[in-house]
C-alpha cells in the first residue's frame, strides 16, 4: 500500500503530496522548486543538499516527525567523510519522503542564487548563466548499432537533462573520444545556452564529475581605462577584479583624437585595434593570475564600450563616427566567438556585446541603464555617467530618453594647468576658509587633511603632484563659496579677494592652492583657463541633461545618479555648486559606481538580462545633441557659477553664495554667460 | 477603367488574369512563377529575361496579339545596347501586361535552374544553393532615427527582398560602412542560407549591382586522391576540376596503416591533418587558378570521405576507428566554417560534410547514396564504390543496407608484382588469344592496341611501365578465359598451357605480359601471389555483396552499379568473370564514375539535399562485417574464379569458362577456395 505525505518547501512555499520513498530531488523536480544538481541525482556532486525541518510549524500546520525522511544513507556517509556537510544537512537525491515534511534549500542549493548587491535601491542578480554543467552516463558504442560517440552523448544529455537539439562545438571533437574513455562514458559536459536562437551547445568536457567551477568575465572597455570583473559563474560572485590603462592612449587622449589618428593615418584603425585587443589579453592573463584559475575556464565574457571604442576592439574603422551623421555600422548587441576578437580565453568561449543606443551613446550607456534601470524607476531619475564623453539617461517606467554630450576630458584633469590622473599625490578634496581664503586639502593615498598632524609624514613617498578631476571640481566649487571667484567664472585679484593667494597670471588671476616651491615640489594653482575648461565641460552636461528634461517635459527631475569612476568621487554638493547637475535635494543625488561595468557583469551572470536590455534600447528615444538647437542655448546659459539669484532654491537654503563680480572690463571677456542667468 | 488580361507561363503552364500595366516579373512573383532576379526589379541586372509568344496557341486556346506586352521601353534598349539581348527576348520588370499574353521563362532566366546529368538514370540537379545575390538599396543614416547601417541593411533585404531574421557574418563589419558608401547605398549581398536552423547570413558585400557570380567547391578526399569541382552557384555547372594525390600517403598506403601511423607516433594524426589540409589548400589554389577566379569568390564546400579521411580532416585522431568498435567521434553531418579548417577560401564560407553510414561506411558512401539514390529505385540496386575499403549499398524504395569490406589496395595495383598506379604507360585492357594464349593490350595515355600500327611509336614517351588496377583485373579474367588459371587461381606450366609465356617462377608458374628486356624495359608478368592478391580483394567485394544479399534476403540483384574512379574503368565482363559481383545481365551493369563527387557536387548545388541524405543515411541499415559470422563464410567461398559448374548461368552463356585445374597437389596450396564452388 502506498501512501502520499505533504512535502513543503522553503523560502519558495511550493507543496505537494508525494508517495512514500521519493527522492526530495525528484520532488523538487516536480513541484518546480529551484534545486541544484549537477550529477542528475547520482550522490557525487552534493549540490543538492536541503535542511529538513522537524518538529512542530503551526504556521504551515505541519508537524514532522523523526522518520520523516529515509535514514541517513552510506552515499550520504561516504559523502560528508571525505567533503564534510553541515550537521543536519541531507542530499536531496537520496533522503526520500516517508512522512509529512518541510524542506528547506539554503541558497548555496539553488541554481538561480541571488548575488545581493550592495546598494539597496538596486535588485538583486539572479544567477542565471550562459554556461552550466552537466553530468552524464553515456551509453557505450555498439557494432550492432552504430552511431558516433557524440550522438551518444547528446542523446544522455537530452535523457539524463531534457536538454533538447544539444549540438557540440567543434572544438571539442578532437578531445572528445579520449575524455569519454577516460571517464569510463562518464563526463561532465560544459553547455553554452545561447539567449537567441541558437541551439545549446556543448563547449567543454571533462573526464567525470567536474568539481570545480567556471568563469566569466564582465569588461567595461573605457576610452581611458579597461575594467574587468572575474565572475564564477555558478554562484555569480566576483572573484577578481583588476584594470589596466587603455592602451590606445598613446593614438589620443579622448574619442575624437582617436578618430583622428585613424583618419590622418592609413592602418591607424587597425593599430588601435590590435593594441586594445592586446591589452584585453594581458588583463585577462593578469586577472587570471591574480585569481590563480585556468584562463580557459573563463567560458563567457561580456563587454560594453562606447560607440568609437566598440568599432576599434570589433576591428571596424571608427571614420563615421567621427562626422554627421554619427553612423554605427551596428547598433545591435552582438553574439561572438573570443577568438574573433583574438581573446584566448577557453577556445570556444562566447562574447556578448550589449547594443549600442545610438552614435553618441553605446553600449555602455545600455549596460548603466541595465544597472540603474531608470525604464523601472517609479520616480524621474536623471543618470549621468561622467566620462570624457557624458551619457545621460532620463526617465521613469513610463519613458526613457538618451544622449550624449562631449564633455571632453576636463574632468578627467585633462587640460587643467595641474591637472593630472586619478593616481597617488593627486588632490582629490578640497575646502577653501571662507574667512581666510586658504585651503585644505587631500591627496589620493592618505586619509588625512592637509592641516593634520601627519599629513606631510604620510605622504612623503607620493608628495602632491596635481589635482585630479573631482579635486578641481571641488577647488572651483569651493572658490567660488569663498568669494574668490564670481558667477562667470572670473578669479579677484589679490585686492579683490583679500588673499595672496590670488595672483596675476597674465591677464586674468591664478588661486595658488599650493605651492612646493621651497620643498622642491610643484606649484599647484588654479588659473582661469582651468576653470574655463570646467565651465565648458560642465556646462556641456548640464545642457544634455536640460535638453532631455525639455523632451521629457518637466523642470526638475526626483532624483540623480552619477555613474562612473569619476562620478563616485564628485560631492553632491560640489557638482551642484558648479550647476553640472540639476538641482534636487542632496540626499536624491546618489552614486552608483561603475555602473556600467555592473551592467556588464548583470548580463553577464542573468543571460535573460541580454533580451531585456536589447528590449529596452529599443525602446529608449535618443536624442542627438549636434542637432538640437536647444542644446546649444542651453549650453550658452549654462556656463555660469550660479549666484545667489538663480533657482537654486535648495541648494541656495545650505550654501549661500557671495553675489561678486570680478569682471573689470578689462582681461579675458566672459562671454555671453557673463549676464545671463541659468535658465 | 482598369482591364485584366489573361498571363500564361511556359513551360510552367502556370496562369492567372492580371490587370493593364502589370509588370511581368510582379506577375511571375504573384504566380510563383520560377523567374530570376537579382536587382529586384529595377532593370539593371538582366537576369528576368522573358520570350513573349505572339499569334495563335490554339493548344492553350489563346490569341496573343501584337500589343499584349508594352512597348520595348528606353531602359530594355540601354540594356541591349550596353551588353545584347537575344532578338524577341524582354526585361520581364520592364515589359507589363497589355492583353492576353504567353511568356516563356528560358532556361537561364529561371532560379531552379536544371543542371542535366548525362547519364539517362540518374536525375538532374535542381539549383537551389545554400548562397545567392541580392542587390539592394539601403536607407541612409538618419541622425534623428539613429541606427546602424547594418541595421538597415537588413532591413532592405527585408523590405526588397522578403528575407526574414538575416543576420551577418562577423567578417563583413570592417567592410561594411566603406562598401555602401562606395555604392551610394546601393549593394549587392551574398546571402548564405543554412539548411539547418540557423538565420541567414550576409557573407559579403558588393558596391552597387555586382555582375558576376559565385562558386562553391564538390570534394571527394579519398585515401589516395582528392578530386575537387569548382561549380558556379548560379548555375550549378561545373568550371572546373582538379584532383590531387592526398599528401597523406606518405604515412601509409592504406587506411588501416594511417590509422597504425597515428598510433605509433604520437602527433602522428596532427601531422596526417596538417598534410591534407595543406593539400587541401593546395588544389583549391590550382583550380582557382586554372579556372582563373578568385579563391575569395569560393563561398561553399561540401567534402565527403571515408571515416578515417573525415576525422583526420576534421583533427581527430582516427585511434578509435582502429579497432573494435569502431566508434567514430560522429556520425551525423557537420556544417563549419572553412577557416575552423584552415581552408582559405572567402572569410566566411561555409563547409558541410556528409553523414558518414557507420565506422566504416562514410560520408563518401553517403554522397554515393545520394547520386545513384538506391532509395528511390524501383529495382533491387547493388552499388559498390571500389576503393581500397569497397563501400557496399543494396536497396530499393523500401530499404537500403550498407556495409564496408576491406578489399585492400590490389584492386589500385597495389601488392600486385608489376602493380603501378593508374598513369600514362600503365596496361589498362588486357585480351588474350585463346589459340596462341598471346596477348594484346592498351596503356593509359593511347587508344591503340598494343598489335595496332602506330602503337609503339605512339607510347614511346611513357613506354609501358606496369599494371594498373583495372588492368590486372582483366588480365586475370583473360587468363582464366583462356585457359591458363584454373578455378582455384593457379597458373598452368607452359606445358599445361601451351604457351612458353608461362614460366616457372619460385614454386609457382607467371604469364609474361610483355617483356621489355631488349628495350630496355621492364618485364611485366602476372604471378600467382598478383592473383592470389586480387582473389582475396575480390573475395571481401563479393562477401560484402553476398552479406547484404543475405540480410535483405534475395538470391539476385536486378542491377549494379559500379561507382568510383577505378569503378569506371572495369569491363562488367571481366568484373563478372573474376566472381567480383553477383552476375546479371552485362547491360545491368553500369559505371556511375565518381559517384562521391557527384554526390558532394548534388549537395553543393542543392541545399535540399542535404536534409534529404541525412534522413536517408538514418534510414540506412547498417551491416557491420566485422561481426558476421556469414561474411567468413562467404569470403572463404568467393575466392575460387568459377569454373562452368557455377550458377553464374548468364554469364555462362556469353564468356564458357574452361574447366581446367593445374593443381598437383605440390607447390603453393589454394587454400579453401581450391574444392569449394561459390555459393
Amino acid at each position: 500500500m502506498t501512501q502520499e505525505h505533504l512535502v513543503l518547501f522553503t523560502p519558495s512555499g511550493k507543496r505537494g503530496r508525494f508517495e512514500t520513498g521519493t527522492p526530495i530531488l525528484t520532488v523538487a523536480r516536480k513541484l518546480g522548486v529551484d534545486l541544484d544538481s549537477v550529477c542528475g541525482g547520482r550522490g557525487i556532486c552534493s549540490k543538492c543538499q536541503i535542511t529538513p525541518g522537524y518538529g512542530e510549524f503551526s504556521k504551515h500546520g505541519v508537524t514532522v516527525a523523526k522518520g520523516a525522511l529515509s535514514e541517513w544513507n552510506s552515499v550520504e556517509q561516504r559523502y560528508k567523510d571525505k567533503r564534510g556537510l553541515i550537521d543536519g544537512r541531507r542530499l536531496g537525491c537520496q533522503a526520500t519522503v516517508q512522512g509529512d515534511i518541510i524542506i528547506d534549500v539554503p541558497p548555496e542549493s539553488q541554481v538561480h542564487k541571488q548575488v545581493v548587491r550592495k546598494r539597496a535601491e538596486v535588485i538583486d542578480i539572479t544567477v542565471n548563466p550562459s554556461t552550466r554543467l552537466y553530468y552524464v552516463e553515456v551509453e557505450e558504442p555498439d557494432m550492432h548499432n552504430p552511431s558516433g560517440d557524440l550522438e551518444r552523448l547528446i542523446d544522455a544529455l537530452h535523457k539524463q537533462w531534457q536538454l533538447t537539439d544539444v549540438q557540440a562545438d567543434f572544438n571539442i571533437l578532437p578531445q572528445m573520444q579520449p575524455v569519454l574513455r577516460k571517464g569510463k562514458w562518464k563526463v561532465t559536459c560544459a553547455v553554452h545556452y545561447a539567449d537567441g536562437e541558437t541551439n545549446p551547445q556543448i563547449i567543454h568536457l571533462w573526464p567525470g564529475l567536474y568539481e570545480g567551477t567556471i568563469y566569466g568575465m564582465a569588461v567595461d572597455l573605457g576610452s581611458t581605462t579597461i575594467a574587468a570583473h572575474l565572475c564564477d559563474l555558478r554562484t555569480g560572485e566576483v572573484i577578481a577584479s583588476s584594470g589596466l590603462m587603455n592602451p590606445q592612449i598613446r593614438f589620443g587622449e579622448d574619442l575624437m583624437s582617436r578618430v583622428s589618428y585613424a583618419m590622418m593615418n592609413k592602418g591607424g584603425d587597425k593599430e588601435m585595434t590590435r593594441a586594445v585587443r592586446d591589452g584585453m589579453d594581458a588583463l585577462f592573463t593578469q586577472i587570471s593570475d591574480d585569481a590563480e584559475i585556468d584562463k580557459n575556464l573563463i567560458m563567457d565574457a561580456v563587454f560594453v564600450c562606447n560607440p568609437v571604442m566598440h568599432h576599434l576592439f570589433l576591428g571596424i574603422d571608427p571614420f563615421e563616427l567621427g562626422q554627421a551623421p554619427f553612423a554605427l555600422a551596428t547598433s545591435n548587441a552582438l553574439r561572438l566567438f573570443a577568438n574573433q576578437l583574438d581573446i584566448k580565453i577557453h577556445p570556444s568561449a562566447r562574447i556578448y556585446i550589449l547594443p549600442c543606443i545610438a552614435g553618441h551613446v553605446g553600449a555602455d550607456a545600455a549596460a548603466v541603464a541595465l544597472s540603474e534601470a531608470p525604464n523601472k524607476s517609479e520616480d524621474l531619475v536623471l543618470v549621468v555617467d561622467v566620462g570624457t564623453n557624458a551619457e545621460i539617461l532620463l526617465g521613469n517606467k513610463e519613458k526613457v530618453l538618451a544622449c550624449s554630450s562631449p564633455t571632453g576630458p576636463a574632468f578627467e584633469g585633462a587640460q587643467i594647468s595641474s591637472g593630472q590622473r586619478a593616481a597617488p599625490g593627486a588632490i582629490e578634496k578640497v575646502e577653501i576658509d571662507s574667512v581666510t581664503k586658504d585651503p585644505r586639502f587631500r591627496v589620493i593615498g592618505c586619509e588625512l587633511w592637509s592641516d593634520e598632524d601627519g599629513f606631510w609624514e604620510a605622504i612623503k613617498d607620493s608628495g602632491v603632484t596635481g589635482i585630479c578631476g573631482s579635486g578641481i571640481i571641488e577647488a572651483i566649487a569651493e572658490m567660488r563659496m569663498a568669494g574668490l571667484l564670481d558667477p562667470s567664472g572670473l578669479i579677484g585679484s589679490s585686492e579683490q579677494t583679500g588673499t595672496e593667494r590670488c595672483v596675476l597670471d597674465g591677464r586674468t588671476h591664478s588661486y595658488v592652492m599650493y605651492d612646493g616651491g621651497l620643498a622642491g615640489g610643484p606649484k599647484i594653482t588654479v588659473t582661469n583657463p582651468d576653470i574655463r575648461a570646467i565651465q565648458m565641460a560642465k556646462a556641456a552636461l548640464y545642457s544634455g541633461a536640460r535638453l532631455l528634461m525639455d523632451k521629457f517635459g518637466v523642470d526638475k527631475v526626483d532624483r540623480v545618479v552619477l555613474a562612473g569612476a569619476f562620478g563616485a568621487h564628485i560631492s553632491p554638493k560640489h557638482a551642484m555648486v558648479l550647476g553640472m547637475i540639476p538641482d534636487v535635494p542632496f540626499e536624491k543625488v546618489t552614486s552608483a559606481g561603475n555602473a556600467a561595468g555592473t551592467g556588464a557583469r548583470i548580463a553577464l551572470i542573468d543571460i535573460s538580462q541580454r533580451a531585456a536590455i536589447e528590449q529596452t534600447v529599443g525602446r529608449i528615444e535618443k536624442i542627438e545633441t549636434a542637432i538640437e538647437p536647444k542644446f546649444q542655448e542651453h549650453f550658452v546659459n549654462a556656463s555660469a557659477i550660479p549666484n545667489s539669484g538663480d533657482p537654486f532654491t535648495l541648494l541656495r537654503t545650505t550654501v549661500p553664495l557671495p553675489d561678486v563680480n570680478f569682471n573689470t572690463g578689462g582681461g579675458l571677456s566672459n562671454g555671453s554667460g557673463r549676464r545671463r542667468r541659468r535658465r
